[in-house]
């Protein structure tokens, strides 16, 4: 959307049906409450409803059967799902970047090493021997790419990504800067006090489709491998230790730490600053609420909460009842007159 | 302070007042409890005013008022408030380092990208195209700057940050290594358990006189800017969500997460690894205590502590409490019977 | 372990006695629960013994008194630690990789520093005035030895490790990706609402044989040193704040944060997640679980659990008693009519 175009055109683009000014032109998007005129945005939450009085932006997405009080100023195109069109429009937008090929002059590319024709590889990248790297990839500065890694087609490794030696990386991964692949586990062996490292020749396994975030940290497993598997999306600043598996489309917030050798399932959501124990199951399609610490195994389909986790229901009950104890505490002293 | 001076000189140069020996040199800043013959320390907190008896410092810095029970061996330099003298010594010392200025052989600036002669650029930074770099810049090794980056005057950028595309970064400001600002938020459409990525075209702005903290990450937005206000200082490996803003004056210690579109006002402090959800608001003036969970809104001037977190007094009371409740039920089970 | 070996060669290499197929061959090492023909694998834990009816790796390394009931398919190998023996197989087979030497050519190494025939300096590494760095150094692409800063013998720096100005690393360090050696430490003078920063003019110094985890973080001291103690081992992502104290053979688990001037002791183990406040002092031989926070001095040989820490004993009484908080309100209620 570098270019205008008309809510007529939007509407023919999106399948929508307009109300209001046809003409009236676009070149940005913008969320509702900071919309200025020339904006496309969207309203899916009721909650933000109210805005479409207040809003400067020339036209909002909603939902078919929006109904608004009154007369508005912005033109509405009404479509089925407004989130979903906003998100197809801003990955074509996003899609119609340019994307860049070839080796740029100050990389270095080991000897042997095949860079196919339609994969970038920019300046200051280092790709080890023995590695092997797919077609239509993305390497940004400062990447470092371990002996015998395998990146597969349209990875996308932005500035700073580290993948230590033996790691292997799905197709269409997009992992952020400064993300470390394949460190060592923790792994150390007490004798008298002193510690003694345990090396650790496992590697870690990426699969498909897989998003980590900036500065998120996954450790290769002492033996095997630490598996990401497919559709799995990390946050920034995750900690996942060696011998981990992370199950398929699971997705978790920021600063989430998981312990070794913890197996988690599919389709969980798992909110910011979560612990897992290590050594322990977490079964699929749970949700575990910002902050929890969870110490033991966990089956399917549970809403958890809490240090250490509980269901999340019975944790607010706790926090309640919590605040009242001032009051118990009041009315056992009376009772003990 | 790579010279000796005498503490008559550091007098002169604080306005202070001396009392003992004026010849004596120093030539190092220590902290009281680890000072050496050669040393200038201080004492702003009355709680370390008893190692004025064996301090081997030769110079303290001490309040006008400062009192000694019987002679004490160090010199003292009596001033109206010592830690801001000390502060503004070291920053003196810390100043008087030499600048670096010029672009190193083995830097990358994209063609068409403005280096002032005031600015440094080191070995190893990229500086990708239509980047626009202010006076007095100091970009250490491994940095990466993306396309249409805007670097204030007098910023520093510290070895191994990077800065994805379209971000802006105000004047004064110093980023830490391995700090990642701009990287794509963590947006994803859900449909049938699989997560579709949400194009993320939106930027960081950066205002004056802001620090940024090493491995902190700053993502950007999906529409419009994550703000980061004037005067705003980040510690370490803190996570700051897309659509975020922190306003002016804000200060946070290492570890805190903040979830996407939360608003944070002004001259808040936050201690360490406190979550904020996402989608709320928090006031001015607040004080958060470390590894507070922050669920919903909060106003101006709280000091808030707990998980999920409540008033600070309230939240000792309850501690205590919770401390308690053996015995409070063993009290009903007496009662009872 | 690239080549295969015998059962019989592996039970002369370490001293243990076969019981099975002596000519039965090894070439990987692997889980019990993973392992496929070919492999070694190991039980040290009597909870995994059952799996030696199901597994089907070639080889078990097994305690000198473990017992079958009935015949088993691999061939057992009794020795007396089994975890012990792995672990030293495991370290020769890491320590069999071929170590690099030399500096290479696409590597910035300033004039005046002298590398040592035995240490590897590789490409896009940059090493600055005045650096100091022993023999059989591993410096991988994109690390940064600031000014000044002495490496000692034996040391690793993963791909990305940056090091500050006048830092300090002992011998046979080992130091991953993307950790930031020496940051500023978050120290500001508030005036006004407004925080003017301290200069940090002191440094880090890590002591031998200490591992630091991927994108960990620790800062210089403001004057004098934060002190990474023998032996210590740091696990990912922690955060470790000007002036801290981290004495010998203290273990942290990942996403650990220490505030300012806290001096930790010897031998402590640190669960993930943990928060210490800022200068308050832990003592020797504590173990504290995950996610804790730690306001206050502590003493040694303590377990601790919880936000804010106690006995971790009575930590877990309490939380059996906050869930029974409900009936404890009804008993009351009851009581009360």
């Amino acid at each position: 959307m570098r270019m205008e175009i008309s809510a007529l055109q939007l509407a023919a683009l999106v399948n929508g049906k307009i109300e209001g000014d046809p003409n009236i032109k676009i070149n940005t998007f913008s969320k509702i409450e900071e919309a200025k005129a020339g904006s496309l945005t969207f309203i899916a939450n009721p909650k933000y409803a109210h805005y479409i009085h207040s809003t400067e932006a020339s036209v909002v997405l909603v939902k078919s059967d929006f109904q608004t009080e009154g007369p508005v100023k912005p033109t509405l195109v009404k479509v089925d799902d407004p989130y979903t069109v906003l998100a197809t429009l801003l990955n074509m937008v996003s899609a119609a970047k340019p994307k860049k090929s070839g080796v740029e002059k100050l990389a270095y590319v080991a000897d042997g090493v095949n860079i196919p024709a339609s994969t970038y590889v920019a300046g200051f990248a280092y790709i080890s021997n023995g590695a092997t790297i797919g077609e239509n990839v993305q390497i940004f500065p400062h990447c470092f790419v371990g002996e015998n890694v395998h990146i597969g087609n349209n990875v996308i490794l932005h500035s700073g990504v580290k993948i230590y030696n033996d790691c292997v990386i799905g197709e269409n991964c997009i992992i952020h800067s400064g993300a470390v692949i394949g460190s060592d586990g923790f792994g150390f062996a007490p004798h008298n006090g002193i510690y003694t490292k345990i090396a650790q020749i496992g590697n870690v396994v990426i699969e498909d489709n897989v998003e980590i975030g900036a500065n998120t940290t996954i450790d290769r497993a002492t033996m095997g491998s630490t598996f990401i598997r497919k559709g799995v999306k990390l946050d920034n600043l995750i900690q996942v230790a060696h011998n981990v598996e992370i199950g398929e489309n699971t997705v978790m917030a920021a600063q989430v730490g998981v312990a070794g050798s913890t197996k988690i399932g599919k389709n969980n959501m798992i909110g910011g600053q979560v612990g897992f124990a290590g050594h322990i199951k977490i079964g699929d399609n749970n949700q575990i609420g910002a902050q929890s610490g969870i110490p033991n195994n966990v089956g399917d389909g549970n809403r958890l909460m809490g240090y250490p986790a509980t269901d999340a229901r019975d944790f607010a009950r706790q926090t309640v009842y919590i605040k009242k104890l001032k009051s118990l505490f009041d009315d056992v002293n009376n009772l003990k007159k």
